[in-house]
């Protein structure tokens, strides 16, 4: 079974950020990120994104999306997202039980984008005992259907949540495979775009295990390491955690990841397109998401590990890592246009 | 600044282990534990611990810990534990947030211990709806004091607590440790001895970031999976966390670096004590703790990076790990002499 | 402004009621429940559900659901409910804060009910780790639109509930009123059509404020007292809300109270269908929804207290309650029909 | 079994305070303490403690405790109490469950009072994030065991508190027996005194089922009504609750009440204290400490029921209420002088 286009955390470790975790590995440190390495990471990250922007590592997607929610809501506040949100439907209700706060969905276009108009469905509830107040507004970005807001989206749901008073969190687990298909610079499609606190993703990126929470105002970062520790995002060991960062950012490597991805999803739409019996949707980024037959999805399925994510309309995501080769592929190609 | 003795967490990882996550490294996999790294190393727990031995691995000590509260208690119950116990002291209130219980503390004597007479303290709270309901007991072993219960003191814990309907948990923290001191069998000194669910430490012995919980009792992990993921420790390239087990179980290399551990803080307190000013206990396990006057305490942590943890007796606590060396402990034990 | 048609809870108490909570004022009793009103109208709630139904008063219908919602599930599981049902949208995200659990909605028809098809679409998520589980299906009778659910549409609920493997749970705010417009027997309505747990409401129905959990499988009230005072649901002078409650059962008070009003809310219809320009859905119950235009709304509005519960289609809610006149709905009427 | 003395909560209604009830029963009015009775009441409190103090009502002592504890705190933020206090003992987990936080103990006196100098035990958690950071202050007024905190102790300790940068709270479940005792004015001994937020207590002083949090930073009451309702503690008919507290502060009978009970005290320990069995500790109060036999105690308890506080030094806690009557302490007296 071919587990490699499931999702871009199939693939293993870039050899680099292996590299990177062995050479942390040289004698004795303070621990829990108080040591050189989170230090250089923390500074690689403060290159992007600013000087006073505040920098705190976590474990998963689903702790740093949590710790997010953490920092910017009290616990009878709500987080505007869209209905297909990562944190609305694929963290066990992590959001609810450790982040404490309500998921107040609004529904998601074909990309898995909320708009700016859509935002006032809530606005009733800020000032009604009845109802969790909406606090801050998260998106997602590139979408879990594989969208990407451009800059101008990005700023006109900012600008629109902080004209009804909310807090903007931007769930960037694939944060660099949008950067890498705008080819914009990071800051200016967060920062400088109006979000106030970012989800960097690492993991789904070509690191083995690590995420980032970075807050561009300060004030929401009180009491963040605190909080970190009570929310099981805190290792001793937080070197091997940090060293990653450092590599991937110093030069570019995130990047670098990131744009093979989105062209190997590409190319593979590309391909598929030549076969009359699969209608793939050109790729924003590095997810691809194909229509074909039930008969034809089963028969790819014994050999391919992927899921369906449509099931009336018979929807496949295909996922490319920075390690998908187009060796990858052509084979899964030729498979698909065997069954013709 | 000299790091060595201020925790066992200091140190870094064994070169086995390190190896072993390199060699994990090898192409696409299924993630979120649904790989063969994860089933060789639950393999290696039950050989251990049973066939029937229930194995989720964790991230850190407290996210251990926590996932054993969720999984043994309902949320208006609490859990007896000593008033110095990591749960009680160091967790940042993750038991009571992400745990979602009641702590119930007893006092611990000079080891960090508790006694079964003392649990009566809380039994009257089980019938009383004005109290969270006493049902489960945890003991911390090695202790938060060095101390390592014996095998008579855990089953007499553990016969009282389930006399009076509790649950029993062990944070195995530093189990490897005790298990060293002890030298008796770890199924014997936890499942046989009365113990339902362990928290089995690995960072603190060598492991970069790996810990687990070992569940005795299938019925206490019904959808310990899905809470797992709510408690943000699941992370999708989990065979990366669970190579470093197979590692440190196969051969016994968890407990040779737990021995060695145990054999360098005897080594460490019996130089310290040829000293006329330094007074230390004789160690259980890996954590020595030595009286001096506080004018040598400041001089030393001019150049050792260490803990008091009794400021009123001035008493230190420096910890060998799987690394320390007698050269590391022998310029200690040097600097220390010459304070005289 | 007249209040009389915002909600049933804007009318005062049932002067029979009021009398009841007088006359349990004599003297000393126990606290908490454990006094001879408590048993007095628990033995009145087992005349209805049968001697082994387990009866818990609480202060709100909030207080009631999320009680009902923490009895049934563990913090990881998920209540399938209608995206209307009050617990997602009236209860300021208390089930998910104080309930400590995910609300998993589905889309309500016109009279606020959801069906037994709908369920499917959280069953793939039973199994599933990254979602929370879902372990319990609540509907709500009558619904917030309205509606009633005859005998039949509850029977296929539960029984379709069941079959996954879910626990029930009725939010019965306004039982009361749906006993009276079906007919029935309202054990045959909750317990017998398979229903596991009951939220009885008082206080909308002309009691003060009582309100009551009836569960009738006595394993899924394990602890409740523990669970109800942890809940902030316990008051020492209890037997002020037992007596309002044993008042309302002992010779059918409660009905009668509902009855009235259910009859008021169809004579309140009628009259005003007899307007060209108002147009009110027949009554299930008690509330009732009048189209009306917009200017006629907020002419409405200046002399009557009500809401508008659909801005695009402009309907209106008005509720009749135990203490509503023909004389306040024919003044209504009149202003209704001046504005033509 | 007369069960006057158990506790103050055993107590019915007084009649006045009934009637207010009954007279807030007449006709329509907006729910949810959007009514001209809460209006009155809070103006009420306002003359007692200052036009600018938010006051909002509670249905139990421990709901408004909770509520206090919520909005002062984050959650992952500790409140520094006494062991013995209320909070910690008797809420059955709701501070950490519902509250959200660490409870932070201190052991108390012999009255149940903590001291300034004790504050510090918990000053080093402040900055540590391997901690709950401890951000308040709780003091119970009178104390669990019956004491009263002078002025001078309470400013003492809210100085120290404030010094340190925590947030006061005062749990006044009893605070009118406090100020009956002191003979002070109650905003002398709360806001003037360094307390931030205040429980005040009725429902153990004549009133039926009615508590408040008085809260003198504005900025520490925001959201308030949203958090209200999420924490349980809203009830749609307000205007009972709220009428309750107005007829009990218009005119001093609440001071009345509780000047009562401190008397019916003072009288039933000088009674008792002319038997040469009985040892009663002078009331500070309303709450009576009596060191006895074993056996005379178990005698008593066939007739009496009340509890026994200290099971090593066999005392006994006695309870008088604003309707406790001369008559029924010469009764017990006689009973107990009968024993010898």
């Amino acid at each position: 079974m071919f587990t490699g286009f499931a999702s871009d955390n199939t693939a293993g470790v870039h050899p680099r950020i292996m590299k990177a975790v062995l050479e942390a590995n040289t004698g004795y440190c303070r621990p829990y990120g108080f040591d050189e390495w989170s230090e250089a990471a923390i500074s690689e990250f403060r290159k992007l994104f600013g000087e006073d922007a505040q920098v705190f590592f976590a474990l998963s997607g689903t702790g740093g999306n949590v710790m997010s929610l953490r920092t910017m809501l009290r616990p009878w506040q709500g987080v505007i997202c869209s209905d297909v949100a990562h944190i609305n439907t694929d963290e066990s209700g992590a959001p609810e039980w450790v982040g404490g706060v309500k998921l107040l969905p609004l529904p998601a276009d074909e990309e898995g984008k909320i708009h700016p108009g859509q935002l006032a469905r809530w606005a009733g509830d800020i000032k009604d005992c009845h109802h969790a107040t909406p606090h801050a507004l998260s998106i997602t970005q590139t979408t879990e259907f594989g969208g990407v807001y451009s800059l101008e989206e990005v700023r006109a749901l900012t600008a629109e949540a902080h004209a009804m008073g909310l807090v903007t969190h931007m769930d960037g687990t694939r944060i660099a495979n949008a950067v890498a298909s705008l080819g914009v610079d990071v800051c200016e499609l967060t920062r400088n775009s109006g979000i106030d606190i970012l989800s960097f993703g690492g993991t789904k990126n070509g690191l083995m295990l690590a995420e980032a929470v970075v807050v561009f105002r300060p004030e929401l970062a009180e009491d963040f390491l605190t909080m970190r520790k009570q929310s099981l995002q805190l290792v001793s060991k937080m070197r091997f955690v940090a060293a990653q960062f450092t590599e991937a950012l110093r030069d570019g490597l995130w990047l670098e990841n990131a744009r093979h991805a989105n062209e190997m999803a590409r190319y593979f739409a590309s391909e598929l397109n030549r076969l009359p019996h699969m209608e793939a949707r050109t790729p924003a980024a590095n997810a691809l998401f194909v229509r074909m037959k039930p008969e034809h999805m089963s028969k790819l399925m014994e050999k391919y590990y992927f899921y369906e994510v449509d099931h009336v309309r018979h929807i496949a995501r295909l996922m490319c890592s920075f390690t998908t080769t187009k060796e990858e592929i052509d084979a899964f190609v030729r498979d698909a246009a065997a069954l013709c």
